[in-house]
């Protein structure tokens, strides 16, 4: 396979090229206040897995511009890397490692065996022990000390053992409690600040909760120290900590194969932390919440946005054409950050994981072979759900002085169901009405004399929506954005799945704990 | 007053020049791995209110750039056009309206007096009002339907009605259980998803529970929409809404002496919602949370830290200077964004709300004299609290293709005071050992042949830090921000009180709402 930079592609000055003469004919203001762009609004969109659609109307693109980024995607053999990695190829060069977060979910190319384990069965393995354990903490045959069914699960991680699995429970939670596959209150011990685990801890009755400490390597300063400190609290209430904390890591860690937890479910080195919703790490706490059959449904919507990812047309291929978009937004029209906007409270935590899967994946100078490179990469990424964010930072997005492409989320059906007529409307009326308006005022602005009150327009968006916010569609919504994020780490040629610039933060703060540093980094540490 | 376009500045050239001059003195990585660096840690500070500092030791300047800055400060006469705010100049141009926020927590220069009120006292008489009202809920005198003492508040409010207050709100709720400060648990509605609220109804106990409906304008769409669905949960549940609901809004809202409500509190279009934490926007809230105390050493932070923005010398003025830094940062040094990250849990919604603050104030492309303007304003704002950040996006803070300014923020002692030792060090300990090693990382970086594991450092950083995040340290802090966001709107020539750039998604949400919209408009509508 040849592995290239961006800058020496052939088909990377083309689009240069494509893009400069046809520039007049981009301007999404233009494009929509003609008369004939409803046609794209129906005709501009790409099926996702479950029943989701990628819709790119709103994204200053014609068929030449669409051209040319089939050819980049196709210069760089994106679908062949893909199956590369599928297959088990050492894909993350920095770590010499594999990267089989797709094979959790499903098995879409050859058999990845790996000193002599099936990784697909290892995984598959790992998820029927889920299945038993959370039955038996549902039925109650694992019971508390005091002989009661446990009530609460609370997840002891950081970073992707936090966010993914975290933001995946607040999307589900109201989803599960309407359709009545709501079976335990899950809680998320993060930070190392104090305060995050006190405000948990005190939050519930100990006796009934269960503990589950996520990390793969077993070393994660913070994750330990929490897990000190809630060992802690339970001795001090006179409760014991291997009846009721169980571990997710992997076999090699110091954590494996311990009496003192209750259970241990084993992930690997091939799956990195921001890619782990679907693997132990995300699917234990998810199992427990909600049940196996919940997730078993949240799995199948990512295998099947892992198998549409396949395709080597860019006009059926979601994430391939979302990754082509923001490259094209990136290293041609020069923008800096992409705001994530989903339209549903229960995506309140969405914009922070991705936050972590795409910045921590692409923020990179450094290609797969460890040459600096000169391109731009990952994006700022940033969000809040609307119609909250209307009222905040909107107001730069309209008229700010630079122009930030925006991913819109939407959904016809609220979880709940509960809603209110007023002024001729209910609520969930009245949200996509909103999110409507938005992409149209973004991209066609108005003229006014009042330059305070003019919109320039031709600011991008894409929209993703379905009938609900389900496990199905969440799955798949997952899945898009981790394959948008290793098509575009493929097209910058970068290693997507090592974080190297995380590292001297970590070797310096042990440092100053030791009280062996540099007199400057003493200097700022003696402020506090 | 002379107001003046920043590219129309003899001392903005200067200090372009001045910065070419010295660029090769200002690269933070040289700087940190000097020997003479600890002097820098410790002078290059300035008291804040509270007991609060601003640390600029980490930000690319030197003498020459600072002095270059405050030739800038003072063309463009920071001060003075402050003093004219505060003396009650109608500075919001665009809305024609003063600007009073300042006054909700102290008089500072002459006495603001409006069709025959002094200002100061109408802010003055209904912080009373809250004070006696809320006494008289904590005190059981005013009861609930079924005789009992309210034990929670529900703000329903949006924008600045939801992000100030609610991320105050959690920044104090801990403090506040810890010395013995909380009276009644307070929630918020804010999103017009019918989640939102249906989560929000489905969470409480609705009989023992006081609502604050707050709309200035009495007409915003979400919140009135939300009102509507209050009442009818509430009726449904056989409790009647004017028992249990108050308004904060102007006194020229719909919403206004509405024998409907409870009882009444009053703003006016002299506070912008963004400005409005301190106001009774935030303090009914916090008040009844907190008791009027705890609002009371809240304001007296923001007191001081207006005071403190009075003076001239920006070593002496940490609001002035943080905005300084940003323009220089912004302008000649040409970063997009800035990060915010608290190293606190309890600010974690603190970022959200300086988003709001910050990006509705400056994101603007057009002075304020309706002039379009040509050089770069606002720059995206994001963050979460460390050490969690750590773990997701500071990979691209780190090694990614922009550099983007960090504001830390930190405390000497946690809120809850739990704390537990793990490996010689409290959790305490380990959260500021990685807050000041972040800082140096960022800007020491480190050179390493494998350039994966490279950190070219120069990445800048400043750090505001203080004993504990108490009420009067939060008023310093949010007073800070508030008076940093007035400046660099003066430095920037533009009104940062108004916020057109919001209007059209409004009315063409209107236009789908009523179905009389464009084709194109009604195509995205109909996706949904």
């Amino acid at each position: 396979m040849e592995w290239k930079n961006l800058n020496t592609c052939k088909s990377f000055t083309k689009l240069q090229e494509v893009h400069k003469e046809q520039a007049k004919n981009l301007n999404l203001a233009d494009i929509f206040n003609k008369e004939n762009s409803c046609e794209r609004v129906t005709s501009y969109q790409v099926k996702m897995g479950g029943n989701l659609k990628y819709n790119y109307a709103a994204k200053p693109v014609n068929e030449e511009i669409l051209k040319a980024l089939q050819a980049l995607s196709d210069e760089q053999k994106l679908i062949e890397k893909y199956e590369l990695l599928l297959n088990g190829d050492f894909i993350n060069t920095g770590e010499n490692r594999m990267v089989l977060h797709q094979l959790t979910r499903g098995q879409l190319k050859n058999d990845v065996v790996y000193k002599g384990v099936n990784m697909r069965s290892f995984y598959l393995n790992e998820l029927s022990k889920i299945k038993e354990f959370s039955k038996d903490i549902h039925s109650g045959k694992i019971k508390t000390s005091t002989g009661k069914t446990f009530t609460d699960v609370v997840q002891i991680g950081i970073g992707g053992s936090d966010l993914g699995p975290r933001a995946m429970y607040i999307a589900l939670k109201n989803w599960a409690k309407t359709t009545g596959k709501h079976k335990m209150k899950a809680h998320f011990i993060s930070n190392v600040d104090p305060d995050d685990a006190a405000e948990v801890l005190n939050s519930i009755d100990l006796a009934s909760s269960l503990f589950i400490l996520v990390s793969k390597s077993g070393t994660t300063q913070e994750t330990l120290a929490n897990e000190r400190f809630v060992k802690s609290v339970l001795e001090k209430n006179g409760l014991d900590s291997k009846k009721q904390m169980l571990a997710v890591t992997s076999e090699t860690s110091p954590l494996a194969n311990n009496p003192d937890y209750l259970t241990s479910f084993y992930m690997d080195d091939f799956i990195g932390g921001r890619y782990s919703s679907t693997s132990v790490c995300g699917a234990a706490v998810l199992a427990l919440a909600f049940g196996m059959e919940t997730v078993e449904s949240f799995l199948k919507g990512a295998a099947e946005g892992d198998r549409l990812s396949l395709n080597k047309n860019i006009k059926e291929n979601a994430s391939l054409l979302d990754a082509l978009l923001g490259v094209y937004e990136r290293n041609v029209l020069s923008y800096s950050a992409t705001a994530i906007l989903p339209y549903s409270q229960a995506l309140s935590r969405f914009p922070a994981h991705l936050q972590q899967l795409d910045m921590e994946s692409n923020g990179k100078t450094v290609n797969r072979s460890g040459e600096k490179i000169s391109y731009k990469t990952g994006p700022v990424i940033f969000g809040e759900p609307g119609t909250n964010g209307q009222h905040s930072f909107y107001q730069l997005l309209h008229q700010g002085s630079d122009i930030i492409p925006l991913q819109f989320i939407g959904f016809k059906k609220s979880q709940i169901g509960l809603d209110v007529e007023s002024e001729g409307s209910t609520n969930m009326q009245k949200l996509n009405a909103n999110l409507a308006a938005q992409i149209m005022a973004f991209a066609a602005g108005k003229t006014d004399e009042n330059k305070n009150k003019d919109f320039a327009g031709n600011r991008p968006a894409s929209l993703i929506y379905g009938d609900e916010l389900n496990p199905e569609n969440l799955g798949a919504l997952l899945a898009h954005y981790e394959n948008k994020v290793m098509f575009q780490g493929f097209i910058w040629n970068l290693n997507s799945f090592d974080q190297e610039g995380v590292q001297l933060g970590k070797t310096l703060a042990k440092k100053v704990l030791s009280k062996d540093m540099p007199p400057a980094l003493k200097a700022f540490s003696e402020l506090l």
